[in-house]
């Protein structure tokens, strides 16, 4: 008997759907969907309802491109934030990991993705357009580049630094060095080589 | 700005929703929210509707417990298996692993639990009962305890034994051991005393 038959065909669906999001492989879509049907159905009503919602309540903020259920999202329309620096990220998950420190108060701008040639991902399939189109009609006065220090974070970056260069803009970048609180001897030899290259004086009685 | 005003009221309903499934911490559930948002809104509404057709579809078989869309279940049904060996184990989950072993082909009974008094389970909150019911009205030749290794999996087979002692039935234990391809020094010493304790003797020219 195949495990087609074990598996009740409504449970073998959920495990099926669970399975298709990313890190989920069929033992954990499993364990989550047993989990599921031991819970009340009110649980997975729940859960139901807030997928069926989810596309229609969200839609792109149309200045930073991050998802919001307003338009501007709540970063774009906030009158206490800076709106002459534009924090360029690639996800709307980075605005929130930046939005969590609590160490930065101007606007963003989500790129929703990273210049990848080989995966066919050039300059018209992320936000860059949007980008240009704020700088060249806000009084921006800096573009703050944090995309991630992956090969395609950098290549990204590059790209922008390329494009921003003509505009009377000042032009910054996430820095790169060893993690808080981490031993040198665990860094591994790139970021250790980048943090020797970007080392700042340590002022003595300032 | 705190970050339940960052994130869109509706994405935060999702990721609280997801984050109540085991293992599933706030990062993770954020990660599968934002990618269940990038993604086509027919998948959203897939894993959506599989969640809500999911407890209306599926019962409990009323011979062995477990989860099934038809009563008796697939396994119950089949004639070509051997209704005289019961199979105990706590979850369903536990039946699809030992189905794919294929080896085994006797039926089985699922207690959905096991004994915890701290947790105020006794032999009443698990299907204890309809294992009786089962052996006293059934041609049940051997009963086939397959609860977990663990503390309170050990408990529950030592109080199944008791109660099943009187029956003149067959009782047998799953066994215990170093797994296959273990290495005995990485092995626990729990394991290895209960490998050494239930060592068989080996044939020479049988």
């Amino acid at each position: 008997m195949s495990s087609m038959q074990i598996i009740p065909p409504a449970l073998e669906r959920l495990i099926k759907s669970l399975s298709s999001l990313p890190g989920v492989g069929a033992k954990t879509a499993t364990r989550l969907a047993l989990n599921i049907l031991r819970r009340p159905v009110s649980d997975a009503r729940e859960l139901a309802d807030a997928l069926a919602q989810l596309h229609s309540s969200i839609q792109l903020c149309s200045r930073c491109m991050t998802f919001s259920e307003t338009d501007p999202c709540a970063v774009c329309a906030d009158q206490r934030r800076d709106a002459s620096i534009i924090c360029v990220v690639e996800q709307p998950s980075d605005l929130m990991a930046i939005e969590k420190t609590d160490g930065y108060r101007g606007h963003y701008h989500i790129l929703h993705g990273v210049l990848s040639p080989v995966d066919g991902i050039g300059p018209e399939e992320i936000k860059i357009k949007e980008l240009l189109a704020r700088i060249q009609s806000n009084t921006v006065a800096e573009v703050f580049i944090a995309t991630s220090s992956t090969v395609p974070g950098e290549a990204t970056a590059s790209y922008l630094i390329d494009r921003l260069q003509p505009f009377p803009i000042r032009l910054t970048r996430l820095a790169c060095g060893i993690p808080m609180g981490m031993d040198i001897k665990y860094a591994d030899q790139y970021t250790l080589a980048k943090a020797i290259e970007s080392r700042s004086n340590v002022l003595k009685n300032p």
